[in-house]
């Protein structure tokens, strides 16, 4: 968030995108505006940093609306709450110097951020693309490393079902599960989507939620049942799947995209299994491992690096394409990690 | 369940209570029959019993009928299958001798049991009254014991609500956490359990689900959230508890009470909660814990005697008591632990 200053720093004009109406059902462009205005000052403990690659993915939904979740909403007339990656343009912390490239949780949907610096990461640009760092190393990749091993506790040979497993946490997810010997067996909509999980990713299987009778097909494919369930849709899939698991089956709740646009969320009916397969169902809050993103982050990037780790980015132009970014996460038009490149 | 055998080893007669009906919805008396047969000589590694107390508990709804569960179903025209703690008549089997007291996870509803010795406990009935065997020594107990503590994970401090808490594993659980200086609210139906709950097992507060509005009244009791629910009740209730888990809560998911007559389980609405409180709900079966036991039964018998744990017994007479019984767990009558005295 900028720091209050009240005198530009250069010629230089930062574009921003606010909130300026809360949304109801699927977010609209006219929800935000795309201001220009000066670029701040960074005060004492701060840095300025030249946003490079923004993050566009689906809990932004929660950040919009006053309702019970896990980080306040944004306040109207607030900027956009974005991970990013950017460079450093003048420091005022010690621990950065100008040309750093530095990741932040909270760079926001704008194109040069004023944060403090201990709310930076350094990044090492040698190491991995740096569009990578908003996506297999920010938060997507984060989120599907943690839920499978610290949430999910996976296990070699197991077998794993993975919603929305085109999308960027979801991908990351299912190689990961095959490294470890998994069967897995992704959910997405449409064939193209399905035969990227099977012929470039290397899953078992694709079923396709928009095709098929899901249950049938996740049986089908799934005959013995489900060991984990990584869910980023809930909903309907997440019903399918509660009603196909195994004893001590584990369902990893990473989101609900099916589920944030709707005024009411759609019950789920089949939550009983838990009780009858003694199976366990778990959200989490990627943040809350925070202090472990570096070793999970070392691991990413050696997987990225090897080759054992293929990623597909969805790359928009621009600041000022975030308000037509966002509904593309929900409507099946994102296809791999959506963000924004600013530089 | 009786050994093939086809002569009656002596002039007495086995009362026991088969299945001869599925039940739709309540099960109803007309859904067994009481039927008198000779007793049936023990085979080679086999134990004669004879019954004093039969455990009644919820989960045999679950198996009266053809559906996804822990268990099989009882076969129509089997004897109804039941926990229950007796003495041994005849054995042959070398742990066992004549006068000897044994639980038996599967003694039936009958008077005299024959079984394998190797599905019974040895029971020292001076340490413990009898009918606790089959109450907080029994499964009812023991799914308090171990839902708090391998499922739950309850810590010292933290804010227990439990459903059915005037009942047989309610009550326990209340009580366990007590000692552990948890702050304990149970939520039961009508003011004399909830009395009971305040008054008699010093529960922090009850709630009556019968005459409030239990969101409310749970918020009221739970200003700051709860940290763990032990659900043996699902619907309703359960939703009210998701709304209202702080972060890193846990629901141990015992039962579903409310569930198993409906022929449609009543849908869940707030598990989206699980996600934005990073909460976990998981269903568990006692007997995954059986080589726990002894452990948990030495605990829990120091608890009994020692007067930290009190137990209320809701006692009917005789085997062919059960079908008027099973009822009762499900519409409020019971209160305390329901079972059947034989002898």
């Amino acid at each position: 968030m900028p720091s209050p200053s009240t005198s530009a720093e250069s010629d230089e004009l930062n574009t921003r995108v606010v909130l300026v109406q809360r949304p109801e059902g699927m977010p609209k462009p006219e929800n935000f505006r795309v201001e220009h205005g000066p670029c701040e000052a960074p005060g004492e403990g701060e840095v300025a940093v030249d946003v490079h690659f923004i993050d566009v993915q689906p809990a932004m939904r929660g950040w919009l609306v006053e309702q019970p979740a896990y980080t306040p909403p944004i306040p109207l007339g607030g900027t956009m709450r974005a991970q990013g990656v950017g460079r450093v343009v003048r420091s005022r912390h010690p621990a950065f110097l100008a040309g750093d490239y530095v990741l932040g949780l909270n760079l926001g949907v704008q194109s040069r951020a004023v944060v403090p610096g201990s709310e930076l990461t350094p990044v090492d640009a040698a190491l991995a693309p740096l569009h990578e760092y908003v996506g297999a190393l920010g938060s997507s990749g984060l989120t599907a490393y943690f839920g499978l091993f610290e949430v999910g506790r996976v296990k070699p040979g197991e077998i794993v079902v993975i919603s929305s497993a085109a999308g960027a946490v979801g991908s990351v997810a299912g190689q990961i599960a095959k490294q470890l010997g998994c069967r897995v067996v992704g959910i997405a909509g449409g064939p193209q989507k399905c035969a990227y999980l099977v012929d470039e990713l290397g899953f078992d299987a694709a079923v396709d939620y928009k095709a098929s009778d899901l249950l049938s097909a996740l049986r089908a494919q799934c005959p013995d049942g489900i060991d984990l369930y990584f869910d980023n849709v809930g909903g309907v899939l997440l019903d399918c799947a509660l009603l196909s698991l195994r004893k001590y089956a584990r369902v990893v709740i990473s989101g609900m995209i099916s589920q944030y646009n709707s005024p009411t969320p759609q019950p789920l009916h089949a939550h009983g299994m838990l009780l009858v397969r003694h199976a366990r169902m778990e959200g989490f809050l990627v943040r809350d491992y925070l202090p472990e993103f570096p070793r999970a982050r070392a691991v990413i990037t050696d997987w990225l690096s090897s080759g054992k780790l293929r990623t597909r980015s969805h790359i928009l132009e621009g600041v000022s394409a975030f308000p037509e970014a966002l509904p593309m996460l929900f409507d099946g038009r994102s296809f791999g990690k959506l963000m924004l490149r600013v530089r």
